[in-house]
């Protein structure tokens, strides 16, 4: 056998596109994909490196000789499903919020802590979107400069919340340019009561409310930051705070973080220095040439790209930066099936 | 005679037709209306009160017999021909930065510090749109709780670099929809080098930049806040810092304010009960049933909406809240009527 043999689950999705191109550029030996999804979308045919593959309805014996799975079809879909390609061998790579928080399950950013991967017993959770982007320009800066505090203001693109809500970004805007009403049925969130319209309107919500008026997205913010920098999610070595907001946007987040260090004398030039010798960041960060990342430049990269690094002038040790990467990438497919890859460098993904 | 003559510079743009609109709904006396703008616009009609007025070029003998003029023509125009109003006996509420940071001008949020305006001479100058929504809100909380800190991140509408700029998002946006080019001539800043994309993307970059990689509009912010605030734009004795990010939204800016109070029991209930009680604040804050204030929803309205109020877990007496105003009405036209309003009130302002 020359490759692992690999299933996606979530094929027709958003992720799921991306992560079949993933796939398709990645270092991992490949014997075969098979791609699963619901009844409604089985039969779809879809291309993988010139190849066409029938989409599959997902089911307990989709996992028969599988080695690896990714999964991004639903929080719902992996703890139904995940259990089940487990039990037949298969290492899960899952892209939703279904383990992510359990203890025994190891939440990865290959750049950040892939050691944490070592003992995992079936399933590596994928982080959420805008957690991956934010601790992958983190960490570097936690391991030079120490790392007290962070305080994160999202712009989050629609596509995080699926390809319906990009539709709706679009047939709204359209609306709104036609001097039309619109008919909001999907976002903020698509499971809550209420609906609003995104189109040239940032919404200060992103997924549904929950203790102390922060919202899921924001309190994964905070537990997974914790969870993949330090352990355990909800360690206070490092303090977190977050505001996510929808911006109307199709793809790639852009995050504002204001963040502290323990090192007082750490400089905005230190920072840039260490961020530009990190793996997957490109600093852009030249404001004489108007040079600062931005959504429509990160569009199709994998890279996570800062600039905007300045110090708090009344603060010492605290800085702003503005971080920008392809939530559907970095942020989804492409940690992913970098996870995939990392697992086979350590040796723990077997044919 | 019956009232006070008023003079619109900048009566054509963006502002100064909101300017007009507050004039026919203000309390203020007013005799006549004359409106001014550069000799490109001269010779427009507009209306005022059901009566129609011609636009004329302005002029130094523009000012003779007006007792207020209101200015929103650019930095430049103020700098050139408020003084001629000044010295025809005109008061002048000037909603340019001009005049801001000079030490002799009040810089005046009618909520915040009227009494800076008691020994005026002659010019009050207006903040900065996202400064004055700030300062509504954090007034009440600072006289309640004392301040400490301000971390700001803005999501600010085109409309707030003119109406050229709102005519890019527009045209922009229909390209990108079409899937066609685009070609941005305006933003981030006319007067910079290179302009890129607002439509879908979001633009780190207001105004130009200055030190410490910082904008303009994020100087401004700083030290507008200082000076309306503590009465001198470099006191310390609350420290601010921001982000000025421009969002794809025609009117009304949004922004998240993280902030720290002295007193370490001061409640999220609290800070609620204290905003609604405040002059020009409308608290929309209901989690459960999805209320918090939006862009679209703040157009055309004078007040300014918070919500998303709630406390950062880790740290004692810090918080966040969410503010959004119609930038063109409380962050520009309404704040220079309501400035005159109250030197109105005050016996500032004479026939």
């Amino acid at each position: 056998m020359s490759g692992y043999r690999v299933a996606v689950v979530g094929a027709t999705g958003a992720v799921g596109t991306r992560m079949i191109q993933m796939l398709e550029e990645t270092s991992l030996p490949i014997e075969s994909v098979r791609l699963l999804a619901s009844s409604r979308s089985a039969g779809k045919q879809l291309k993988f490196n010139g190849q066409t593959i029938t989409v599959e309805e997902t089911t307990p014996e989709s996992f028969e000789e599988v080695d690896l799975a990714l999964f991004s079809a639903g929080g719902g879909v992996s703890k139904q499903f995940v259990p089940e390609a487990v039990k037949r061998g298969a290492v899960v790579v899952d892209n939703t919020s279904a383990f992510r928080m359990d203890p025994k399950i190891p939440l990865v950013v290959p750049e950040v802590n892939p050691e944490a991967m070592e003992n995992h017993q079936g399933i590596i959770a994928n982080p959420n979107c805008s957690t991956i982007q934010m601790v992958v320009a983190l960490e570097p800066i936690k391991k030079a400069f120490g790392l007290k505090q962070v305080v994160v203001t999202t712009f989050q693109a629609v596509s995080g919340a699926g390809q319906r809500a990009l539709n709706e970004l679009e047939e709204e805007s359209q609306e709104v340019l036609n001097n039309e009403a619109v008919d909001p049925q999907i976002l903020p969130a698509a499971g809550d009561k209420k609906h609003y319209q995104i189109a040239f309107n940032p919404l200060p919500q992103i997924d549904v409310f929950e203790d102390e008026g922060y919202t899921h997205e924001e309190w994964k913010m905070i537990h997974e930051t914790k969870k993949i920098m330090l352990g355990e999610m909800n360690d206070s070595a490092i303090k977190v705070t977050a505001t996510c907001v929808r911006v109307p946007v199709p793809v790639a987040h852009s995050e504002e973080v204001y963040f502290e260090v323990e090192d007082q004398n750490a400089t905005a030039d230190d920072i840039r220095r260490v961020l530009s010798e990190a793996d997957g960041v490109v600093v852009q960060d030249d404001p004489e040439h108007q040079i600062y990342p931005q959504a429509v430049n990160a569009v199709g990269k994998k890279d996570v790209f800062v600039g905007r690094i300045r110090p708090d002038q009344e603060n010492e040790g605290s800085f702003h930066m503005w971080n920008v990467s392809d939530n559907l990438l970095k942020g989804a497919a492409w940690n992913s099936v970098e996870i995939a890859e990392k697992l086979h460098e350590q040796g723990l993904l077997h044919l």
